[in-house]
């Protein structure tokens, strides 16, 4: 082991820079300089920064400022100089970054001398179990999508319904952005943000990045998909469930049930040990076993169209991969087991749960109820 | 000019990337392939994803999902196979990338003998001159930040005051977060998402990027800060307002009339051909002329410590930065004007409006009340 090889990672003005906010505790709106070493962490950030930089990150890190590092005026801000200024500072014989890092920024500094090369591996492979305390907030923000989906399901569930299956409530029509609205103040109520919640009826329900716009009406599949993100500790929720106010028709109830069942028989294959990909493939049989397809029909494709899950934590997205990456599960992880099956014509059904993978099993990282026909 | 070369952008699973969607009209929550060339646009999407990508995306723009262009299995998803691929589909002979592009993949294709070089300028330098339609959908989220700033100060505004100078709404107690929910809220009924919002009186408004915290009191400078996302355009909105419920001490009243005439004063400075600097050291310039020392002081950084502005689209930061980056002012330019004064002990001020840069001069993209104390 090298002890003066340091890892630099940069934080985008993106919230999704989650390695750096894992390991350092901190982030910012803007992008700042994170450097790794094994005897300590630094930080570069700005002047304004610096105060709050100190206050929220890791026990051990050194927090500077540009100027800190002899760094001053118009150059002051280049990461390039940054970078060379805190090799220096740090002692590190050789940098590395991550395989995301920018690629002009790295050219720079090899162009400058600075020995550097890319870190091959996972930068925070331990992301994907889960502490205690990590668990604690994400159930946090899975309750607050369970709040938001309890009170989204009642709306649309209690709606009136005209002459022409259009929903109403009170004197106004039904629309996938109201429902959509009242799920969003709801995660405020909860301290958390929601983006892009999904509430998709009809055909929109069938391609399963609409997000859902326009008239909701009776007897039609509707999807809520609801992702929180906790606006103090980054943490993230993620649930859907697919309801009807009224009567469904017989198969797209049938279709319902082989989601919820297929579920159930996911869920049922979920231990530490197992290969991750079992979970999908369970799914994938199950549906086939009763008979719903997974093909291209006029160019569109139609069935089970995506994976079965993914990891969640301080990304929505994260590892495990519930499909075919071939990871095996392990006590702490957190994934949703989200099957769903999409038909042109009959509509669309998905049903998600976060689960936390457990020494015996798993299990629901918050409740929440499935009901389909809201009568 | 070669026209066989051609440009690759990587959507990450941020909404930040917004060049990609400034050229293609498409964003995703999931990772995607952007390949610009000369005559027409390439998009890689997962089969999921081709339906949406081909309704949103600009006209001309050819949509390919991996299996399309001939990969399967495990390596479809890999972004160097995919560029590999749509290099022989697209029949260009170089491939450039932007100087953020990962450095991995862009390491992986050279190992590959692709040849493929980093695109040293500015991807989309147009985009600092915003159309008249942008300047519309700009305009509908600062209105959305005018009108929950307008209801987040008459909130605090209207709060009773206690014999401990506690600020109460009814029969509770009046805290930043309830000031932010309910900015939050308003928010959403125009749209618009609102995340990290400061609500910060007192010491903590001292820190510009503290949130903050906990009860807010009367007598003390209360900084808002909102920054809208329109949900459905990604366009922005920034403005910020300093209140204070009750009586300033004169101190904090003449703190407040140094922001506000300094921010007229750069206003009056903002007009195509000037460079931004002189916006930023028209600031300074009469900060320091009304005696206002820019310094560190037990090692912190107090007075006029950020720049005066920045650009706004479909980033919240953008180009012209008004600060010392040199830029030229044009026409079309969507800028914020924010100076400030920051001084614990004593409170932080700061007054920001976003204006667009006409040929005569500017004008507000939308008006919002000024007034520093609710008495």
């Amino acid at each position: 082991m090298n002890k003066l090889t340091g890892l630099f990672l940069l934080a985008g003005s993106s919230p999704n820079d989650t390695n750096i906010h894992y390991l350092s505790g901190f982030s910012a709106p803007d992008p700042f300089l994170f450097l790794k070493t094994n005897s300590v962490n630094y930080l570069v950030v700005s002047a304004m920064e610096k105060g709050r930089a100190e206050k929220q990150s890791s026990p051990g890190t050194k927090v500077f400022t540009p100027s800190e590092l002899g760094l001053s005026g118009k150059q002051s801000g280049k990461v390039p100089n940054q970078i060379i200024a805190l090799i220096e500072k740090s002692k590190i014989h050789h940098a590395q970054v991550s395989s995301d890092f920018p690629v002009g920024i790295f050219q720079a500094l090899k162009k400058r001398g600075v020995n550097i090369s890319i870190h091959g591996k996972s930068i925070c492979p331990e992301r994907k179990i889960k502490t205690k305390a990590e668990i604690a907030l994400l159930r946090a923000s899975q309750r607050a999508a369970a709040a938001a989906m309890n009170i989204g399901m009642a709306l649309i569930g209690s709606a009136r319904i005209d002459r022409g299956q259009r929903l109403h409530v009170g004197k106004e029509l039904l629309t996938s952005e109201k429902v959509r609205r009242l799920i969003h103040k709801t995660l405020i109520d909860h301290d958390c943000a929601g983006v892009e919640t999904i509430v998709a009826g009809g055909d929109q329900a069938t391609d399963p990045h609409e997000r859902g716009h326009g008239q909701l009406y009776a007897g039609q599949a509707i999807i809520l998909d609801i992702f929180p993100r906790s606006e103090k500790t980054g943490y993230w929720g993620d649930m859907t469930r697919t309801v009807c106010r009224g009567t469904a028709a017989p198969e797209l109830k049938k279709l319902y049930n082989a989601v919820k069942a297929t579920q159930a028989a996911a869920l049922r294959t979920v231990r530490p040990g197992i290969c991750a990909d079992e979970v999908h493939s369970t799914a994938k049989a199950e549906f086939e076993r009763r008979g719903y397809k997974t093909q291209e029909i006029d160019g569109r494709h139609v069935g089970f169209i995506h994976g079965t899950g993914h990891g969640v934590g301080l990304d929505i997205h994260e590892q495990p991969r519930v499909g075919t990456s071939g990871e095996i599960l392990e006590a702490g992880n957190v994934i949703t087991v989200e099957p769903g099956l999409y038909y042109p014509g009959l509509g669309g059904v998905r049903i998600e749960d976060t689960v936390v993978v457990t020494e015996k099993g798993w299990r629901y990282l918050a409740p929440c109820e499935k009901t389909f026909e809201w009568l």
